[in-house]
C-alpha cells in the first residue's frame, strides 16, 4: 500500500464473484460486506448481523450494519444508497480511514461512481481513488504460496480426470453413419456430452463457474464459441474440448484444452495440430523466469508466420490463423496476471501459474486446433505443467 | 428513458453475473460486453471479435473491439484500461450518443469510478450518471410477462422436486443414537444432504449460483447460516432447508424455505412453527394489489410482538425473534424488486414474482423456523404460490 501511496484500501460489494472481497474473508459465506484496511493495521469487515457467525469465520474483525445503524440511516433518508453513502462515510471516520483511500470489489458501475463521487464530495480531505492497472491485488494474487499451489494442484488433478472420463464416456458410443450414436439409435449430442461433463465435475467437487467450451468442426474455428447442444459428434471432425472448472462454491481454477479428431483425422486438421505442438514446444523450451511474457507472444507469432499463417500481429483484425494472446495467469480468477498478450509489460516470475494455448482456427474450412496447458514456476525457476493429460490428436471409435 | 432524463444507457462488464447485461443480450455466451442505447434506437452490442458468433444470437446488431482497434489503443497508451477508455468514447461518439448517459452493469468501484470520471472530463458536454434507487431495469424486471412466468414456472416446478427427493432421501436413513446413520453406520451428515441436492439440481438442469441453507440447531436460529458441512442430522432438532437455485447457465431463479424437525418436534419449535404459519396466512389473507409493501413486514411485526417477540422494528439490532423482512422480488437476481422492509416504498402490483418468508429464530435456545413460499401475482389481482411443497414440520423417520 506504501509504494501505491494508499493510506487505506476498502473493499465492498456482494460476495458472489467478488474475487478480492473472498480473498480477504478466506470465502467466510456471507452474501455481503466491506472490508477497510488501514495502512499497518488489521482489516475490518463489516456485514449484515444475520450473517454475523459466518463472518466470523474470516478471522476479521467482524462489525454489523446494526453497529452504523443502516436500517435507521435508510428509513431516515427514505433509501438504501443515502444509509450505504452515510454508513460509509461513518466506517471511514471510526476507523480513521483518511489521506488516498483506494476502493475496490463489484459493483453496478453508474451506482459506484455516483457513490465514490458523493463521498469525495462528503469528505474533502479525504482522496478517493481506485486502481486502473495492475493492482495490489493483482499483484498479491501473481505468485502462489504452498497452499495455494496446493489447491491448484488439487484442482488441476481433478479436472484433467474429467477430462480422461468424457474422453472414454464419448469413445465408448458406437459410429453409425459417420456419427456417434446413444443407446437409443439417436445421435450423441454435444449437450450429453456436457451434461456427463458437467457430473463428473460436480463429482469431483467442481463446478463450470465460467461454462465450458466444447466445439465440433466449425464451431472449433471460433475461439469463444461454448459449442451447439445439438450438434452431433462426427468422425473426422475437430473438436475443441477446453475445460475451465473452478473448486465447488468458490477457489482456484484450472484451465485445459485439448483438440480432438474421432476415428481419423483429415490431412489438413493434422497438419495444424502438428504446427500447433510445434509452437506450444517452441514456448515451453524457451519460457524463462526474468523474460517479458509478450516475448512469448512473439514468438509464436514468429513461428505461425513462417509457416504462412495470418497472425493477430500481422493482422489485428483477422479471424483466421491465429487470433488470440498466448496465455494468461489462472488463480482465483479464470483470467488473472500475467497476460501473455502484446501490449502487456509483464514479466515471468517463481510461483506464477499461467496458461499457453497456442492455437489456429479456420471457421470457413470447418475446423480448430487449441492445445492448453496450466504451468507453475517454481522457485528455481522451473516450468511444471499441471496438465499431464496427454496430446494426442485421434480418438479411436469403434 | 424519458421519465429518467436519460438520452441513452450503457451497460458493461464481465458477463458473469451480469444479470442487466445478460438480460439485454438473452444470456448470449459471451464473457464481457458493452451494450449502448440511445433513446429510440435499437441497441447495439460490442464485444471481442473472438465471440462475434456468440453476440450475433443475441439478436442486436453486433460490433467488435476490433472495430474501434481497442488492441491498438492498449499497446499505444501500455494500459488496456487507456485503450477501453478510448474505446467507450469512440463508442458515444459514432452511436451519437450525448446528453445525459447513465451507466449500468458490473465492475470494479473503484476501478468504475476512475473510468467515468475520466469519461466526464473527455465529454464535457455529456453527463455521466448512474442510478442509486430503483432503476430502469428493476422496474422492467418487476412485473413478469408470459414467457418470464412459464420459465418461473418450470424454475419453481423442478425445485419443489428437488426438496421433496431431498427429503425422501433424509427419510430413507435409519435412526441410532437420535441420529440418522448412513449405510456404513456413521452419521449421516449435512455435507451429505447438500451433496445429494447438489446432484439432483443438476439433474433438473439447476444450479446453486446463491448457494443453499441446510442448517440444524442453533445455526437455524441464524437466519443466514448455511450449515456445517459435518453437523450430523439429530431427531426432535429444527433443520430450516432454504432452496434458491436459478436455471442452469443463468436465468430465473425460484426461492422456497421449510422447517422440517426429523421423528418429533420439541413442543416450543412446535409453538414456534404455529406462530410463524398464523403470521404467513395473515399475510397470503390480507395481500392486495395496490398495497405498500412494508404494510405487510407491518402486520407480522403486529402478529410476533403481540406474541411476545422481539421483532426487528422493536429492537433493530434484535437477534432473537423476528429479525428480518419479510420477503424480495424473485426474478434474474434472487433479491429483487419489490422489497418487503420497513424502509421500502414500493407498491404490489400485477404480474410481481416475490417471496412471503417470515420466521423466528432463537439461536440460543436452540432452533430457528421459516416458511417461506415465492408467489406470483396475476393480472385480476390474485396471488398464486409456485411452491406447493407441503408446510408439515414432523417429518417421520424409522
Amino acid at each position: 500500500m506504501e509504494a501505491r501511496g494508499f493510506d487505506a484500501i476498502v473493499v465492498m460489494g456482494h460476495a458472489k464473484e467478488n474475487h478480492i472481497l473472498n480473498y480477504l474473508t478466506s470465502r467466510a459465506a456471507i452474501s455481503e460486506g466491506i472490508v477497510v484496511k488501514q495502512r499497518g493495521a488489521s482489516p475490518v469487515l463489516v456485514c449484515g448481523s444475520m450473517e454475523r457467525e459466518e463472518a466470523a469465520r474470516s478471522g476479521l474483525a467482524v462489525e454489523t450494519y446494526n453497529d452504523y445503524n443502516l436500517y435507521e440511516l435508510a428509513k431516515e433518508t427514505g433509501s438504501l444508497f443515502e444509509g450505504r453513502l452515510r454508513m460509509i462515510a461513518a466506517i471511514l471516520e471510526r476507523h480513521g480511514l483518511k489521506g488516498v483511500v483506494s476502493f475496490y470489489g463489484l459493483g453496478d458501475p453508474g451506482q459506484s461512481y455516483m457513490m465514490l463521487s458523493r463521498l469525495a464530495e462528503m469528505l474533502p480531505d479525504t482522496t478517493i481513488t481506485g486502481e486502473t492497472e495492475t493492482s495490489i491485488f493483482d499483484e498479491a494474487y501473481t505468485t502462489k504460496d504452498a497452499d495455494e499451489l496446493a489447491a491448484l494442484k488439487s484442482v488441476a488433478e481433478r479436472t484433467n480426470q474429467v477430462m480422461t472420463e468424457t474422453v472414454d464416456f464419448v469413445k465408448r458410443h458406437p459410429v453409425q453413419d459417420s456419427r456417434l450414436i446413444n443407446e437409443d439409435g439417436l445421435p450423441l449430442t454435444i449437450g450429453d456430452v456436457k451434461r456427463f461433463a458437467r457430473a463428473r465435475l460436480l463429482h469431483y467437487h467442481l463446478e463450470e463457474a465460467e461454462g465450458m467450451i466444447f466445439a465440433i468442426g466449425r464451431d472449433a474455428g471460433i475461439p469463444h464459441s461454448r459449442g451447439g447442444d445439438s450438434d452431433e459428434l462426427e468422425i473426422g471432425c475437430s473438436i475443441v474440448f477446453d475445460l475451465f472448472p473452478r473448486e465447488l462454491g468458490g477457489g482456484y481454477f484450472h484451465d485445459m484444452t485439448r483438440t480432438f479428431c474421432l476415428g481419423y483425422a483429415p490431412q489438413e486438421v493434422q497438419h495444424a495440430y502438428e504446427q500447433v505442438m510445434a509452437a506450444f514446444n517452441e514456448v515451453m523450451k524457451t519460457l524463462a523466469v526474468g523474460e517479458k511474457t509478450y516475448r512469448y507472444q512473439d514468438i509464436v507469432c514468429d513461428v505461425f508466420e513462417a509457416l504462412g499463417h495470418p497472425t493477430i500481429r500481422s493482422d489485428p483484425s483477422t479471424t483466421e490463423g491465429y487470433v488470440h494472446s498466448l496465455g494468461h495467469g489462472v488463480g482465483l480468477q479464470i483470467h488473472a496476471r500475467p497476460r501473455f498478450s502484446s501490449f502487456a509489460e509483464e514479466t515471468i516470475q517463481p510461483g506464477q501459474v499461467f496458461t499457453i494455448e497456442p492455437g489456429l482456427y479456420y471457421p470457413d474450412r470447418g475446423f480448430g486446433v487449441r492445445i492448453e496447458d496450466t504451468i507453475y514456476v517454481d522457485n528455481e525457476g522451473r516450468f511444471h505443467s499441471l496438465t499431464p493429460f496427454p496430446k494426442e490428436l485421434v480418438v479411436p471409435v469403434e
